[in-house]
């Protein structure tokens, strides 16, 4: 069966946030990615390879819709510059506030933009077993193809929940202890984090927001060392933080 | 004086590492990167820019060979997607093993190919105030545009030494802890560096290689939680493995 233009233009549309969200489905590329989703419990509504791809992953498909194309097919509905052998559209899984488990560590990402930060920083909690992220309206989605490629398949282990955090943190009991990274605070080295913690981390340029800050009761900081330098990159801080979070508390 | 096709084709050909390499010259962009080589002792050699910006800067362009350029002649030199307003040509420092201070931590790079890794890494060893790294020869090297652009500026306060690792190891003291990360070794947690300490992170794919692993006296890890990840992100374990090594000891 030919790889229709109908087919190959609804793919493209993926690309696209909008399209994204109006059709709840993304793009997976490459044989890692795409061989932990067929594994998981994530639904592919259609995967398209090259016909050697196909011939050596055939024990895999079964049930699963599937499209051999050629290289120049896949370059068309690719994200990436140099497309890999294979692609996957798959369903998302929606999460809200009520997914929220608060028997674990929350990591909360207020505003973080940039989509190699994300996915960076969902591979690393799940490296570290931390379970689920939440993260503000404004951030990234965790189905922009960069976020997905540079996850590493962490996408499918790691509950990634976008939601209002101001709302989230003020219907908390009163005694929750919620850690905020700031330029100035208590440093992380004398900070013991307490079971089931939430810690928040800022917007790449600007840090948390005003009513989220506003609902810290701990402002933690990772203290710079004789340096002229102005910030940390924003998943490099993430990954400190995790670890001390999960591993040293 | 117009922005003539011999300078744009000579600026051009440091997009190319050969080039960068035959002329000792590379490329910063961006007004926050270009203002600090500026203010540093790093030599520029040529400085472009939009009208706009080289009245807002004039003051501090005395000195410094500089030239108008319209959008399009910018975008023609530019490494960038959405070049900046400015571009400055910049010439390396050179810096060999005998510029190693033993007195202060090591961190060694097998390997580390992708630049924006090797960028990052350079920003966050600035961040805790380590002054030096060293890389193997197979490195991305520090002066490709995607290092110099996610170093944010701290290439210029972190010495990036190339030279071939073994070698140096080699003549060390014999009483000197060499530490490495591996997939197993002793947790982060329980390992405590000495002064002075090198510290060796390997290629993001391979690890560190087979004759610089066998020169390392503590082999060390960032444990996994319960996942089934394959590995952190060469940036983060540097991130973190730094943050251990410059903050908690």
């Amino acid at each position: 069966m030919a790889f229709s233009k109908k087919k190959i233009s609804e793919i493209r549309q993926l690309h696209q946030k909008k399209f994204r969200e109006q059709s709840g489905l993304f793009i997976v590329e490459g044989t890692k990615s795409v061989l932990e989703v067929i594994r998981s419990d994530w639904e592919i509504t259609m995967l398209c390879a090259l016909s050697g791809w196909l011939s050596i992953h055939a024990l895999f498909l079964s049930g699963i819709e599937h499209q051999e194309v050629s290289q120049d097919e896949l370059e068309r509905v690719s994200c990436l510059r140099t497309p890999q052998e294979v692609l996957a559209v798959v369903r998302k899984k929606e999460f809200n506030m009520h997914s929220i488990c608060m028997d674990e560590h929350l990591l909360v990402l207020d505003g973080i933009r940039d989509p190699g930060n994300m996915g960076t920083i969902i591979r690393t909690a799940d490296w570290f077993g931390q379970r689920q992220i939440l993260c503000s309206g404004d951030s990234v989605e965790v189905t922009n193809p960069k976020v997905i490629q540079a996850s590493m398949g962490s996408f499918l282990r790691v509950k990634v929940i976008y939601a209002d955090i101001a709302a989230y943190l003020c219907q908390l009991p009163k005694d929750c202890a919620i850690y905020g990274t700031f330029m100035t605070g208590k440093p992380l080295k004398e900070t013991h984090f307490t079971n089931n913690a939430i810690v928040i981390i800022g917007n790449e340029g600007k840090g948390i927001s005003e009513n989220v800050a506003s609902l810290i009761s701990e402002k933690i900081t990772i203290p710079r060392g004789e340096s002229e330098t102005e910030s940390l990159n924003a998943s490099i801080a993430a990954g400190i933080l995790l670890y001390k979070l999960n591993v040293e508390k």
